[in-house]
């Protein structure tokens, strides 16, 4: 940081499991902001399992990066210079339009301004940004989860796991913890979880679920697909509903099959659902949905924790940390400071 | 069929496809009909696919045939005594409790009164019977189907798939019929079906669909799981809706897991939906169905093919026959006549 602006950008496309070499650091010049437009310098960058579709080649619900480009993200950013009479110097803002570098210019109908004061930074790129609302329909709405529900979660210590497990917690639900260490089941049970399975532990993974949930799963939220849906699908209750919201467990295989069991008849027997699912496609509701995520927040009825990397010069290594599930809670990299 | 009740007994669970060496024929006596009670003779048997289900020993929906077990089955069947007001001798009823014999006893509320001047006998058990709900609930409510939609349908000259092709049509939507020949396919275009893939002659079924499916998929009625399915999933339109309705690919290995591509991704992508569905779920709404179907039917608007072999001895036969995608329209055995 300082009067270049730090760049990382794609060099070329993954073949199976992204690796650093993926992306090169470079240094160019900080841009200019046009009439009405600011200039904001990152805080926090924001690396997030859906950029596996991104740098992917394979056609995705939106455009990829091209070796060559900028490394796309959303960052909590500083305004430090502004032809717009909305903003200050100084003021925060959430830019969902970043990518991973120092400075960017922006209109200021495309970022969001953050209040400090109502919730930490952080919490603007978390459960007060895409991740509360992905927990949040994606419960409440694609899956349409009731009170009593059994509801499963994998990667539930993750950034939207750990929102959806607190979220399944408030709504008289019964969440369970599908996650990868026996530290982060301890956490997820601290958050309200009302049990956890290590599936990287289990020799049997569909019975230790069985275990934990005598009468199926009424509810999945699925942020893996692969071995941990497998097992799911064979602990479906009757009319269970599945909301498919990512697929990180094929990280290493994106554009690839994933061969494996298919259980249709499992599907038919029970009436079950699966429903693929995209946020944006809730975008006209985010603002309420935020309101009462503000709300659990400030009442303490939920929490989130943050695995915070220092340094730009590591963001594809914290990108790859979370696709190997070392994490545990949402995942950032601090790349600056605020000024004063 | 005389004075004496043949009957087919299941005397093994298949070990992969069906054989007709899993059942045997004994002969019986007629059964007495009690107080209130009607005897009735078949006339058509049912064989369908759900009956893979009822003969394995996997967990169903419901329970299934054990071995020395009377063959569970749907009939059109006559009366021949009658100790209940509401029966005279010679009138027609559908069992879905006859099984495969000649004779049983019946309360009068477990059978459905049928009158062969409003439709032939054979429509009580297709259109006007368990087919027609299936298609018209699995369409209308399961899919959610819509004006315009473009509508995939395996299976699509069998029972359910033929009616659900036609309601397709009526209901502004486009059918593509997949299906197992040419000649099936013929059929089907006459039954209204804009396009039809030949799935056994088709080197690459997923392109082939796309051929006629240029704007991808918006419904798929599933009568088969395995391959066609896989290759629709690669052609979904956004918002696709699939009713899991029927798995008889997986007839040769039922309760063995079905290995192959999964696909996930694209499900999350196009934000798809699929289904579990069994028809029982709207018996509630049946009548007002069969109203609407028999009222298609009347106007010419639903046509239906049956497929009849005759001879109780042949019913196994016919059954495979089902399963080996052999039969054209909906797979009958006619093993009585009617009296008079």
């Amino acid at each position: 940081m300082g009067n270049t602006n730090r760049q990382w950008r794609l060099v070329s496309h993954p073949d199976g499991m992204p690796e650093e070499k993926n992306w090169e650091m470079s240094v160019g010049s900080i841009p200019e902001p046009g009439d009405g437009e600011i200039l904001v310098r990152a805080i926090y960058l924001d690396v997030a399992p859906y950029m596996v579709g991104r740098i992917n080649p394979v056609l995705n619900y939106t455009a990829g990066v091209t070796p060559g480009d900028l490394m796309v993200g959303a960052a909590i950013a500083e305004v430090v210079h502004s032809n717009s009479p909305s903003f200050e110097p100084g003021e925060l803002v959430l830019n969902s339009n970043m990518g991973w570098q120092d400075f960017a210019t922006a209109s200021p109908g495309a970022v969001r301004k953050i209040d400090p004061d109502v919730a930490p930074p952080t919490c603007w790129m978390d459960i007060l940004g895409g991740n509360g609302v992905t927990a949040y329909f994606g419960l409440l709405r694609a899956a349409e989860m009731k009170p009593g529900d059994t509801v499963a979660i994998s990667a539930a210590a993750g950034s939207v796991g750990q929102i959806a497990g607190q979220i399944a917690k408030i709504s008289g639900c019964r969440p369970i913890a599908i996650t990868s260490s026996d530290e982060k089941i301890a956490y997820c049970r601290e958050l309200g979880y009302d049990a956890g399975v290590n599936h990287k532990t289990e020799p049997d993974l569909a019975a230790a679920i069985a275990e934990v949930c005598p009468n199926g799963i009424d509810v999945y939220f699925d942020n893996t697909a692969g071995p941990i849906l497998d097992a799911v699908l064979q602990n479906l209750a009757n009319f269970a509903r599945i909301t498919v919201c990512g697929t990180v467990s094929l990280a290493n295989r994106f554009g690839q099959p994933d061969i494996g069991p298919r259980f249709m008849r499992q599907i038919l027997v029970s009436r079950a659902r699966i429903q693929g699912f995209l946020v944006g496609d809730y975008s006209q509701h985010f603002e309420s949905a935020w309101e009462r995520l503000l709300n659990w927040y400030k009442t303490g009825a939920i929490k989130c924790e943050y695995d915070v990397v220092e340094g730009f010069e590591n963001t594809p290594k914290s990108f790859l940390r979370l696709l190997t599930s070392q994490n545990l809670g949402k995942q950032l990299v601090k790349v600056g400071d605020r000024s004063a």
